[in-house]
């Protein structure tokens, strides 16, 4: 007996790292009937929730993990949902009438559409920081941005010639569902139900406009704003898998973000990907130096971090922008962070929805100051500094902000030269009457602050150097763009000269 | 006694899962002796060889399988055959009167290229579906197509300056096995042998143009077509890797047809990366939900797929067509599959080997129809229902019908701005007796059909959204095309005005 | 107790594989004093450190490895230093009157950029080897060029409007570090010293011009060139992470030198992805077919690969040269490998500090002849060797060498075209007094030589054919940058006709 004892603990110390913490947790008998149903129909999104974390143990038992590592955040839990796994049942189950698209599924009111709101029932400190997150608002600060909105007409807006001239037509729901809305979010609305046949009997489902869709700013049924699905991606809500790069690849890979391209070939990347296989992704909370060696997209922006000892490095936050300076895409300057995450009602100095005017001046009262600037900062380099020396650190940050100003200087010039082909009448701008985005001297504008200035900035704050910095949509493209519209503007006031105006 | 059996199955048990069930197969005469002198002087196949089920299990043991999980589809294997590993004197050796690049080789009659003929001898069905592959007709179907060739041409052929003109020379064969022909596959034709002095002594080898080539419509030395190692890696011809998109990125990474791209930057391709170190990628059938959870590019095209309770969810094809609708890429417009794999004989109704004419109307007799195109697209969408609800896939696949028929109709604006160009003799078109492919505008033409409307329909098609959408080839640039061509056509139609015809 | 060993011994059996051998190896009091303060302040590169195999084993220790799998290449390592692991002491301290930067640090002389001049005292070999590596000099090849300088210039430097011409100034130092520099390396300069106040009390730091800089020819602040951390990333220093070709992403990602995006779309690339997971980068030497089945970038470039028998197949090297036949990027013809790592006193023809001139020509004294050329690819075939036979790898380097012949042709047209619009002032070239890389035409012909023609070397040296050599920065585009050039001359010459000289 001694023997067979002895081995069997030898054995756990040897297995334990690798044995995956399985609890068990009671199944609700309304969830059981949705699994064996689902089960034979939908086997891959059953057998991700069985791979999850809600599969395994019950919210009365995730209560009671420390501080630390408590994945659920809600103070209290409703008691009927405590004692059981988080099922199907649950969720789609939960706050029924608050849901559009609730219907009677088989005796049981399911609505199809799990909102932040849902989830808030357990996560609740996440669904309230994700609430004050720029992305919970995307769907508003692009839909009621009408300078967005040409710009979204002059990509999307199907076009056909007529008597010479391209004659634009709205741009239809399912492509904005695919394109700018496929990451921003969809509007979701039932507009009625419908009756299917399926091979449990005839079942009435709801119809809903906008669905599919799990982008960062969804408008859902309940009126609720997010998809926490876009990272913690269904069935599984896998923690492991929001941490990796992949899940922000989905909607920053660039030209426009390019950030999951930059980040794969700089230093940081490279470990990730040369050693992720040793990572440990699933421990909470994250400890620097023993689940891991080099940052994910997550580890600087998101996650809690901790060292070995348990002190902490930086605190959870769904609400990114805790740990943000500027804003370095998407608008021709880069700019301080807005103060709210709803950005459609700023106004620069010349009254349009833009954090800063054509020449680069900040609309100040909608933009954070220097002082939460220079929090923010130190917020994010207190990650930093857990595996760099403060000469390094500030070397690093020395140079972002020089490339800030520098990219900015150069898309002034840009600037310049663009508003004066628009006062000159060579293109149609916004004081023309005209889309400021749809003609090819316009896109040679766009392309160097939504594409280059970006790439380079990007380049410089994750470290991403060379390539990107330079040759990969980077300066040697920006430099390019410069002296091309630069060109434009001479030869049209040449042309003007010789013939009079002409295209 | 009793504590070392204890033990030993405890270790068994917990270590089932690890081990790699590895059964032994006698290995003939003739292939030791190749493995004698091949194991050192080639020991990189040698290794992935031994590394192989070929190498582990003979034909008459794999004959035995159930239906389900047997990969050797053939009825019946020589007796010869059955008995012993598939090394590599049985397929070097097989048929060795049909292969022109059979050498004597130390006694042996051993030829260098094994084809989808010798492998039919275990696997009819596969070579069967594959014969009816369109990718097994892709070097005649670039080969035998007239305007095809002069888009080769346009892109490969050598150019030299002659009194201020490009004068064009014929395109050489290297390039054209390099480039095109890399993927389409070459023709294999010896044209003599060669003595070499090797390690073993002097000894005779084949000398093939077109070698090496592993394209996927390879003509072989045994006249037939396709190379079942552009997908099963030699020498391992593991299914595990052709089940990931890594082979598929070989020849589809983009711009013109980039599924690769798209797909990692999808939902799905974030869940493959994200967790594909605990899926299984070598168990037949493949079961969703239990060896993966994600679907790879094999999974929706290939594959055959289960539900853990045996049911089959899609039955394996090597043809591909089985599961599509539509063909997206490639040409000027997304159109029904073509009926025939051999798609060189199609004429539009301008006469031209393409599948529309230049407006865009079908090829009707060629491409397959709405009742087919339905029965493709409930093939597929059988793997879409293992994970997703109706709701979810229909909305899926009303926006992609939905872009298939914008971007259609962006390429249908596109196109009569070109052709008036070309009626205009702005360039020289087909009607001029010039090369539509090779000119400036000309190729803003192909640029929008050849990468930026194929990207937006791949992003949709494979829910892969946003940037692929919009700025990663997407519709920022299908758009911008669009404005430049037509800013072209009115540039030259007023400096026609002015100064007559020009550059 | 029988029954205890028998059991201990199988499971050693059975786990051997899964042990890591980490050997013991005591830590100096310097060093652990280091540890006891950095453990807490950076945990993430003391755990880098740990994992390290300076960590585990002594160089006393590591000296008495067999030939083949000894990385310590010294002959004589000071006795002070064989005796305790390899720790913060033991590299932060060495050599501390030879580095500019080294401070009091507690009492202890610390300098923070250990430079190959400080690996060199374990790994003199490799130190010799990379001093003569052409990436040593990567600072001086850049810096003392004019022309690159020129280049450098139209890329980076900040422009701005005066009077409607772009007016240029000077390239800031943090933009230089941070774009070519980032890769080529940074000159490190001790400019002073500051006075922190951190968590151990008020310490004294050196302040270091150009740092934080990991670029493969920093000049370092004892003079020494290079930095081992470029591939060796700190703090683990792994020959596993070195041997991935993530690292050589870092600086290879493209456009310029796709290396790494043309191996991903390999076969070798696509075997690596999709086989690494049993692979071991670990071993030394590097055994072919057992470690690994297909190359990665340190494979063919690097890397000591023997065979399983222990014969060697290429010899571990660390100037890369050796393996290299030509130079295929970078410069606007391919050309033979030059003789010396320093480049910057290459004269050609013309005496510009070009390999070749204009017109193709080379500057031979300064490159190695057809026999050095013979010598190094048969170096590189020996690899290829391993897996292929004669026949393939005959073909393979048919093909590529033509592929350098015909591009060098097609760059050859192109640069024809480019100096007759010099020759004419539409453009200011070297001829002109201008900056012959900063306008519209010359961006043309810098696409094609610096981006084009170089990617479709790659994708023919590195077999990664298909997307790379044609559409995806390819032939595609190689042909219209002809196109383009080629009507921009005839434009301006009509021009000039019509309307006498205009821009």
């Amino acid at each position: 007996m001694y023997c067979r004892w002895f081995h069997l603990s030898a054995l756990l110390l040897l297995f334990l790292p690798a044995i995956v913490f399985s609890q068990e947790a009671p199944i609700s008998e309304a969830t059981q009937e949705c699994l064996d149903c689902h089960g034979v129909f939908h086997p891959g999104i059953v057998a991700d929730w069985r791979a999850s974390r809600h599969a395994v143990i019950t919210p009365a038992a995730a209560l009671k993990a420390d501080d630390l590592s408590r994945k659920v955040s809600s103070q209290t839990i409703p008691q009927a949902l405590q004692t059981v796994a988080v099922g199907c049942a649950e969720c789609h189950g939960l706050r029924s009438d608050k849901h559009a698209d609730t219907v009677d599924h088989n005796g049981t009111d399911i609505h199809v559409v799990v909102s932040p709101d849902d989830c808030r029932t357990c996560h609740a400190v996440e669904a309230d920081q994700y609430s004050r997150n720029i992305m919970a608002h995307a769907v508003g600060n692009l839909a009621d941005n009408a300078l967005y909105n040409q710009l979204e007409n002059a990509i999307l807006a199907d076009r056909s010639l007529e008597k010479g001239q391209l004659k634009t037509a709205p741009v239809d729901a399912d492509t904005r569902a695919e394109a700018c809305y496929y990451c921003h979010g969809t509007v979701l609305k039932v507009s009625g139900t419908v009756i299917r046949d399926t091979d449990a009997g005839e079942l009435e489902f709801p119809v809903i406009e906008g669905w599919p869709n799990q982008g960062v700013g969804r408008i859902n049924t309940d009126g609720s704003k997010g998809a926490c699905s876009a990272c913690h991606t269904r069935h599984e809500f896998s923690m492991a898998v929001a941490r990796k790069p992949h899940t922000c690849q989905e909607c920053h890979v660039g030209p426009d973000v390019p950030a999951y391209k930059v980040y794969t070939s700089s230093k940081h990347g490279n470990i990730y990907t040369s050693k992720k296989a040793d990572w440990d992704f699933k421990t909470v909370p994250w400890t620097v130096g023993r689940d891991f060696t080099a940052p994910t997209c997550a580890t600087c922006h998101i996650s809690q971090v901790v060292t070995e000892d348990g002190q902490t490095i930086s605190q959870r936050t769904h609400e990114m922008k805790d740990r943000l300076a500027w804003r370095i895409f998407g608008l021709i300057y880069a700019h301080p962070q807005p103060k709210s995450p709803v950005t459609s009602t700023i106004r620069n100095a010349d009254g349009l929805p833009l954090p800063t005017d054509f020449k680069g001046g900040l609309a100040k009262a909608d933009l954070i100051g220097p002082d939460i600037q220079a929090q923010h900062t130190q917020t994010m380099q207190a990650t930093c500094k857990a595996c760099h020396a403060t000469g390094w650190v500030e070397g690093h940050w020395r140079r972002y902000t020089n490339t800030i100003e520098r990219t900015n200087r150069a898309i002034g010039t840009i600037t310049e030269l663009m508003t004066e082909g628009w006062r000159r009448g060579y293109a149609q701008g916004l004081d023309q009457g005209g889309n400021p985005f749809d003609e090819h001297s316009e896109r040679l504008w766009s392309d160097a602050w939504l594409f280059y200035a970006n790439t380079v900035r990007f380049a410089s704050a994750m470290a991403g150097g060379g390539d990107y910095g330079v040759f990969a949509d980077g300066r040697y493209q920006l430099s390019r763009t410069m002296a091309d519209l630069h060109k434009w503007l001479a030869q049209r006031r040449m042309l003007e000269t010789v013939n009079g105006k002409n295209p």
